[in-house]
């Protein structure tokens, strides 16, 4: 496609709510995308599983088609959005479109994850991009930026709130509902599915945190590389400990280059909440970028619904328009392979909790602890009743795995009760300001 | 510009603090800008006014000339950087070279506000781009974002701290501060002019929000059509009770379509803790995006600073690259003459404080004048003491000039005393939820 003539034809891979949203936008935004671009795009076919199903925004006759055939052999077809999700047939779909020189728009988070650099190399095969905004929080533009303003900035840290469903969960719990409660509000709600594993394991945001890490950092970052904790470890103590810091739970995910490798988590933290972070609300997803001459640049918006969505598929076909040739996406995006960081290497302040029985030199022996795994202590507060003594701890910057060693012994401590734990800190302020209300 | 050669010699105008940062960028970000756009910009001229000055990143010898003719006449240079700022000759140099057909980047927010629609008609009439993100909130890539991710998203309200001193200062003042120490404190710190007028007037983000509505809704804002409030009329009564309310004091600029009119405004507002504006913290600005599929997208980081404006340039630079010929920017950007709202017409809830002597039947004749002019109340506190007693009111929304009415006939009641106020509530819930502290 090293023209682009002013009339594109247009194939959808799937007809679904996001499908059928994308052919809306792009017949209400016709003109609007003429005139920002001088192409016209035109959906010629959609490819669904039952052409027989009753469809809310039905296409003209004979665009609907159930064989991938019809589009893969239309040379006419200059432009295709994926949205029809799944990891196969998908993936041999837009595989053999990207070979044959058609630019895709994807919306496949979990085939981004998980088969990025074989569709990233099909793309240079063909010569055409490979856009994926819609993959990662849906109608928030963070792709786009990273490897279109930001070429230049060294990106050195990601931070988000990528998962909508936890953050609304946890607001729940903030306003006082069980964990329980709060997962039967976002069922309700509909932003959780009857199953909810997938968010609340943190592993829709593990995906989204590969995929933004892939892209920001240039090396590829595979989906069991991501650490990952969710929310079913948070207790009522947590959130209750939280706020008596000044902060917020919320289900953050973290990407960073320590020394040249790469670390990425999602875990429920403890954020600042003169963070920028701590201030998302509801549904919503926040992605943070830290670089060299941007200092830190966030954004915010809805992570996902069919419209938003869809209005990040039609962002990227009208990207593809505007971009000569191969565009941005002209070399591979992954440009080289950086190691992992270890498990467990990520530093960042962390809060700990632990409930012991309150006995002289309890303190000193869960100081000794901590010591022994070279966690320095910032702030510690401990709350007495009833023969028991529950420590709150925050910490000065470790590695999780040196914090969770510490904790590991003071379990082990003959005074220990309960359940000791630790959550990673989010702060931009020195951990030594935060007070205790 | 038809066929980008590999190599792109390139031109500043201006080698100041943002100049040489530019130029700085381009050097250490050469790789990073080859891989992405598959082109290398050399820095080959930078007209300066003096040739003998100091500077901290010098160019080779040969590169500086105060001879704009040495740019103008060489036909190598395919791309341009304005980082000389003001208007004359500033302007003539820009339409000239877009004529000749030399794209332009601009980080000159008074030149974009006051002369774009003669600076488009240039690009169009070259049939290159002419990119000014660093224009508006520096690294914050919102016009890029507007003009290329949110063709067909029907952007209807453009609400920003697009000031950062003040935003400063106002921070400083919620902090204990009178406005003449966060003012002394902003100077300090370099975030403040020795003459801090354009900040403090808010004509700074009034030029900031003539750009975005201008892009945003297609249609060209000139300066003069904002409606211009200062922070100079902040007192320390309105922050106490923005605290009370559970709001903060920024001052937020609105761009907003009402009935296919454009109204825009800068003033000092409430804004309510639980709206994503509120967490805005020191120098920092932000802009949210509302618009039909997108529901909101805000973005937020530093909006000023020599290496942030210069990577918001770079950034343009690169889109310019990446870009088919005229690209996204292929027609006028301004492609529609929309009305302006008549002044007064942009409504919002409002905050009123009025203080009066405490009567029977104050309350009554306040209410009355609001009433007279349409504006309907959704709380009321009334503090009393001394005879004297203080309202505070949150109306629903009206349009400003209903409520400044209101406010001039309170003003002249027998009990009124001090200086009534009026500013615009800006809140995500109704205002009837927002509680009294």
């Amino acid at each position: 496609m090293s023209r682009t003539p002013v009339d594109v034809p247009v194939a959808l891979l799937g007809y679904g709510t996001v499908g059928s949203a994308v052919h809306r936008l792009l017949e209400d935004g016709a003109e609007d995308i003429e005139r920002a671009t001088g192409h016209r795009l035109r959906v010629v076919r959609a490819l669904v599983r039952d052409l027989e199903r009753e469809r809310a925004h039905a296409p003209e006759p004979g665009v609907l088609t159930d064989d991938f055939s019809d589009i893969a052999a239309d040379s006419e077809i200059g432009l295709v959005a994926e949205v029809m999700g799944g990891l196969e047939p998908t993936r041999a779909h837009v595989l053999d479109l990207l070979r044959k020189g058609v630019p895709v728009v994807t919306a496949n988070k979990q085939l981004v994850a998980r088969s990025g650099p074989e569709l990233h190399a099909a793309a240079v095969e063909g010569g055409v991009q490979l856009r994926f905004e819609a993959s990662v929080c849906a109608a928030i533009p963070v792709i786009k930026l990273l490897r279109e303003s930001l070429v230049v900035t060294n990106v050195h840290r990601v931070l988000g709130i990528v998962n909508g469903t936890t953050n609304f969960m946890l607001g729940e719990m903030e306003a006082g509902s069980s964990y329980a409660g709060a997962l039967a509000e976002a069922q309700r709600l509909g932003y959780a599915e009857a199953d909810p594993t997938e968010d609340v394991s943190g592993l829709d945001a593990a995906a989204k945190m590969a995929i933004l890490a892939t892209v920001a950092f240039g090396s590829q970052v595979r989906l069991e590389q991501v650490e990952v904790a969710g929310i079913d470890a948070v207790r009522d103590e947590h959130v209750a400990a939280a706020r008596a810091l000044d902060m917020r739970v919320k289900l953050v995910g973290e990407a960073v280059l320590v020394d040249g490798r790469v670390g990425v988590r999602v875990a429920p933290a403890f954020v600042d909440v003169h963070h920028p972070l701590a201030s998302v609300e509801g549904a919503f997803n926040a992605v943070m970028l830290q670089g060299d001459a941007i200092r830190e640049i966030m954004l915010e918006g809805p992570g996902a619904g069919g419209i938003e969505t869809a209005s990040a598929v039609v962002a990227d076909m009208v990207s593809v328009l505007g971009a000569s040739g191969a565009g941005f996406l002209r070399e591979d995006p992954v440009w080289r392979a950086l190691d992992a960081l270890p498990a467990g290497e990520l530093p960042s302040p962390h809060y700990l909790r632990v409930e012991v029985e309150d006995r002289a030199g309890v303190l000193a022996r869960l100081a000794q602890e901590l010591a022994n795994e070279g966690v320095s202590v910032a702030r510690l507060v401990q709350q007495q009743g009833d023969g028991l003594a529950v420590l709150h701890v925050v910490t000065h910057e470790a590695p999780a795995g040196r914090v969770h060693a510490a904790l590991a012994a003071i379990r082990g401590l003959p005074e220990s009760r309960g359940d000791a734990s630790a959550l990673p800190v989010v702060s931009s302020r020195g951990v030594e300001e935060l007070g205790w209300a």
